[in-house]
């Protein structure tokens, strides 16, 4: 056990400084005494990378500093222009700035790396080779990046139990609504036979949309203008993100060993406003459903579901029903997206790694 | 650690034998195999008591022959009818029969006191003797029976800790729907702010049928005639229930040390059709609504809500919706009781109970 001063190090590379990332420090800031108080935890963020470069600093980055030359500069490569409160001696902040990500998650030591790079679902990078980098050097991780679950989940927890190390994703699906823990760990002693979810609130805001009158593109417009939707929405739109998040939940909850290959999706272009009404008609609603059945067939597709089913929300927000053994039908509702509630879940990773490092789990480092 | 071939013995005493009761044994027979694999345990049972009288083999109980016993004879004692496959050296079955639980819970071994008899509301009894006879004797407890909880959840807690033993309840709320886990172990590093919840069932169906045009008298006998309510439905009706429920999670998920008086609360009586329509008319569904605000005011009324709200469920599910401080508001929906529901809790209490007996908890065993 890594002890100091009668707590747990918990050395943090961030990689990633995005809204969720620049989420993550601002609750590490705000919440520290408590974090200590309740968790005995002091996490300290050794190093930051951003797209245009690294600050790090192995006493722990100044996060107010942090955010302010992030805000002011653009980047946090920045964090170095002025030594103040950062070590020049043995880390040499401008060339750092420059080395590779990779390099970073080698050489500085810390216990975990928390990944936060874009969601890439063609080749997962550079999420994933930050991964495999941090888990080869004995680093645990804390992903919010669905592309490398969506792509390599199984090769990738076989990766992290050969090195000891533990990989953490719970900000990967349904944002702060902890999905994936209420499934695995809220239910033992039941056995789950199959789920269905809304687990894309883009999509679930238009067609929520499209269920008040607008047509498709209206609709996709309306979720343009309110910053639901990207300028390219097909992540979206076409599925992807649902079967990505479908993936994840079925190799974790399920214990099933698949990738997005394994996964039968459609999207919700194709849903026309006539279907919506015609499915009205019978007291349905359309929405874009992910679903695991008790084949374990895994599909996305838009389907008409009992408008009076707890499934059946509406606006942003992700739901999950579980069919279990023993105690029927179980629902999950929440936000399913946003910068400090998937930064919440990142944090409530931290701690579960913290936990298991004090009883000798995930210290493998090199 | 009370190992024997390499697993921790979890030796059951239950108490009450009713619909509960006997799906978990009906549990324990069907997933033995199952429970042991997942969870390396091999739970026995020691003794079981029924209003009528005591089955008892130190060796464990013959599950199956119990539930026939019970079946045909109407109580358990009849099981030492015929020694067959029961110890008659060292325990006379007879003898057991005419003694008090009390004796049996002190005088049995076991690791665990499973309390399953009816909740009462007065005073709590019979089941606050023997969770405390029972705790006393350093036995941990998985009860399912508000009524000692609502009554003297803090002192029960507080009793447990200094006996060094657990205390469960996971089946006191939702049935088998996990609740209070979800709160207390799905949002370690969020904090709950405030919850509200439709925490009986009876009374849910009670306002749904009203939904649908009938009045509350017709709608209670239509409850009735369905098995959702009592012959004397008062528990339901006026609150208790929902405000016992509430009282649990209070003092469980918000750490607060509160007892059933202090709860303000009102049950359905007074809810007339008009109500419900004077509602309806504003988009409002009226529900009995339990919950604990910001300044953690409990407070059990019925109260109109949005019909577009996660919470708005009907017929007789449960739900509750957590206000959390990071990952905005969170909705768990489930069926509220049921036999089978009720024993998956109960399992999944056994299973957190061994899992802390294997790591040196709750052993303080006299």
């Amino acid at each position: 056990m890594v002890e100091e001063e009668g707590w747990v190090k918990l050395r943090i590379i961030l990689v990633g400084f995005g809204v969720v990332g620049q989420n993550l420090v601002k609750l590490l800031l705000s919440r520290a005494d408590d974090i200590y108080l309740r968790y005995g935890m002091k996490p300290r963020l050794v190093a930051t990378v951003d797209s245009k470069g690294v600050a790090v600093s192995q006493s722990g980055l100044d996060l107010q500093r942090l955010l302010e030359v992030k805000r002011f500069y653009g980047t946090v490569a920045a964090y170095h222009k002025d030594v103040q409160g950062c070590e020049s001696a043995d880390i040499d902040g401008e060339n750092y700035g420059r080395c590779m990500v990779k390099e970073v998650i080698r050489e500085i030591d810390a216990e975990v790396l928390v990944e936060a790079t874009p969601t890439n679902l063609n080749d997962g990078e550079p999420g994933l080779s930050n991964i495999t980098t941090a888990i080869k050097h004995g680093r645990n991780v804390v992903t919010v990046n669905k592309g490398p679950l969506a792509l390599a989940m199984p090769s990738l927890l076989e990766l992290a139990e050969y090195n000891g190390v533990m990989l953490r994703f719970s900000g990967t699906v349904g944002g702060g609504t902890p999905i994936l823990e209420f499934a695995k760990h809220c239910l033992r002693g039941d056995r789950i036979l199959s789920f269905k979810g809304i687990l894309n609130g883009t999509t679930n805001y238009i067609l929520s949309m499209m269920e008040d009158g607008l047509t498709f593109d209206e609709a996709l417009n309306d979720a343009r203008s309110k910053g639901y939707a990207e300028a390219d929405p097909s992540l979206d739109i076409d599925g992807f993100d649902a079967a990505a998040k479908l993936v994840i939940m079925a190799n974790w909850i399920m214990g099933m060993k698949v990738t997005m290959r394994d996964v039968r999706f459609k999207g919700i272009r194709d849903v026309r406003l006539e279907d919506i009404l015609e499915a009205k008609k019978h007291g349905k609603v359309i929405k874009l459903i992910a679903s695991c059945d008790e084949s374990r067939r895994l599909k996305v597709e838009p389907m008409g579901i009992d408008k009076n089913e707890p499934l059946c929300v509406n606006g942003t927000l992700n739901a999950v029903t579980f069919t279990s053994e023993h105690s029927g039908e179980l629902t999950v509702i929440g936000k399913g997206a946003g910068g400090m509630e998937t930064a919440s879940a990142i944090l409530r990773d931290l701690i579960e790694v913290r936990e298991a490092m004090s009883m000798g789990i995930g210290l493998n480092r090199s």
